[in-house]
């Protein structure tokens, strides 16, 4: 990392969005390490203007040039603008941090969690780091901790995802539903009331209504009908963890919060492992925050912690019936460390930080 | 069963709950088995007339008299009412078919889905058959089959609870909750604000605000931390099943939906199971209805499913890693088979219906 200089040069790129909105949030509380930021957009979105370190920053349209004397540039776009784009930004010398799904499994490019494998960062032959998808996010920094105490050998997890990891259109969709059936007690009781209320106009991004609902699925449809989102936590589980192996079982379900995703892990290691175990393993484990007592109704649920930097983890339980399996409650909000604070996190791990 | 005539008579206790508002319902639309009706309720509840087949019946108070000449009482009542009454009606020569939670693990009490071990009801010692929890019931059926066909070796449940799962209480604290927070944008983004816009006495029933959240509690705290009602899908699937040894690991959470349970089953089997082979034995199990092909938006969600009869079922995937386990997302109307339908199905079974 000897080619980054001390007070870096940064591009958000995808500064507009709903990520990169909690990105420059985040980049006015957290400690400065750089030196100019440079905002970029699509021309769409190019000459306004948005606050970021209690300055006003001109927004730029995206273009080779904007690169030029970046060392490093963070990502938040769709994943076609990701692969256009990212390897210019590579070429033209900066190291490119991105949050798509253009590169995450590309076996020359890293996918880094810095709780996790900070030291992955180092081996990018194509200037490319790439940030994991949010729902992997919200849970790994946990089951990271507990694999390296324990060691992991299977894991089912069960999401409960929020409506703004499907972005803006998901969240107004959210909203919008909740204004129709909100003041309408007849509504739920019946089969179809609650779509024929929200209309097939404001399904939004969704393939169900999300108010009043939970919706089993995300992402788009593969093979042995998996989703993409569950295939996305099995196989960047695998990586970032560093176990080809793995045995990893997803269902993936969108519930009617606004931001912040839940799940739920049954997890198995090589080693028979206590509730106490496992609780004081992700106490001490940097980035999570343990919140674990149902006597007093100390558990994470996710309207609680949104807008919080930790993964918080409650509900830890051996199993019944296996010594060696684990369950936990997990919440991450999905715009924080799902996306815009490991992104920014790896960035700063790259400038020294 | 002999001892049951033709027509016999019925007594519902409990008919003015929201179990029992649903249960008069079902003894409206299905065939008519049963010659009277009797409807019984507490004291304060008595005198007030109901509807059910298209007559007034007036409602008489709980004692032991109201079970004279009854060959089957239906109870959903709290588990101390049952604990207390259910005998009486038996000692009075009834059968009682109890929806509480008092007799299900008693060895002498059978625990009974129709669907999966009707034969059960025989060998009732205590003159009382259980039905099973709600969150049980809506998956066992589907869960049952599988059993039969593969043999079940584990399982791991996780649920997306409904608020009527908490009664009448909890769907008016869900309604209420949303119409503070419907018409609000900004609730929902920032940690607590859900919470202190429903108050310390909006919670109901619940023990965090349920609208623009999922809470991960049901029940009451048992031993390492298990909630009572993630160790009922335990213990109830055991005995339903006549599987002492079977492994099980459940997390229960409450979601913001007003009935229809949904669980999200993986399940592994004694041998390998396609996805295929799971579908066409779900697809001719009685009480199941299969709903799988997501390249046409096709699965179960609450919304689309409450207030019809069967165990819905959808994402049939066999896992990429384990050719033995298989996922599955399951819904079912929690007060129909989750509660007065298999009751009233026990009942109807012993009437020789």
């Amino acid at each position: 990392m000897s080619d980054i200089p001390q007070r870096p040069t940064l591009a958000v790129v995808g500064a507009t969005g709903a990520v990169g909105t909690v990105m420059l949030a985040l980049l006015t509380e957290r400690p400065d390490v750089w030196g100019e930021i440079r905002l970029v957009a699509s021309a769409r979105s190019a000459g306004r203007t948005l606050r970021v370190r209690g300055e006003d920053v001109p927004v730029q349209a995206l273009a080779p040039e904007v690169f030029d004397g970046v060392d490093i540039a963070v990502f938040d776009v769709p994943d076609e603008v990701s692969a256009q784009w990212a390897p210019v930004a590579a070429a033209r010398g900066a190291v490119a941090v991105d949050n798509s799904g253009a590169f995450r499994m590309d076996p020359d490019v890293p996918l880094v969690v810095p709780e996790v494998n900070a030291d992955a960062v180092a081996d990018r032959p194509r200037g490319i780091i790439a940030n994991p998808n949010c729902t992997t996010l919200s849970m790994i920094v946990a089951v990271g901790a507990l694999h390296r105490a324990f060691g992991l050998e299977s894991l089912v997890a069960t999401s409960y995802q929020a409506a703004s990891g499907a972005g803006q259109s998901g969240i107004d969709t959210l909203y919008a539903q909740l204004e129709l059936v909100g003041g309408t007690r007849e509504l739920g009781q019946t089969a179809g009331d609650v779509r024929k209320a929200v209309g097939e106009e404001g399904l939004g991004p969704f393939p169900a209504p999300l108010a009043l609902n939970v919706v089993p699925w995300a992402g788009s449809l593969k093979d042995g009908g998996w989703s993409s989102e569950e295939l996305k936590i099995r196989n960047e589980s695998r990586k970032i963890l560093g176990l080809p192996g793995l045995r990893v079982s997803a269902t993936c379900v969108r519930v009617p919060v606004v931001t912040t995703h839940a799940v739920a892990v049954h997890a198995r290691f090589s080693q028979p492992v206590t509730a106490g175990q496992a609780r004081d393993v992700l106490a001490s484990a940097p980035g999570v925050a343990v919140l674990d007592d149902p006597s007093a109704g100390e558990f994470p649920t996710p309207a609680d912690v949104v807008g919080t930097d930790p993964t918080w983890v409650g509900r830890i339980r051996q199993s019944p019936d296996d010594p060696y399996e684990v369950a936990l409650f997990v919440c991450g909000d999905n715009l924080r460390k799902g996306a815009a604070l490991n992104t920014l996190q790896i960035a700063e791990f790259l400038a020294g930080g």
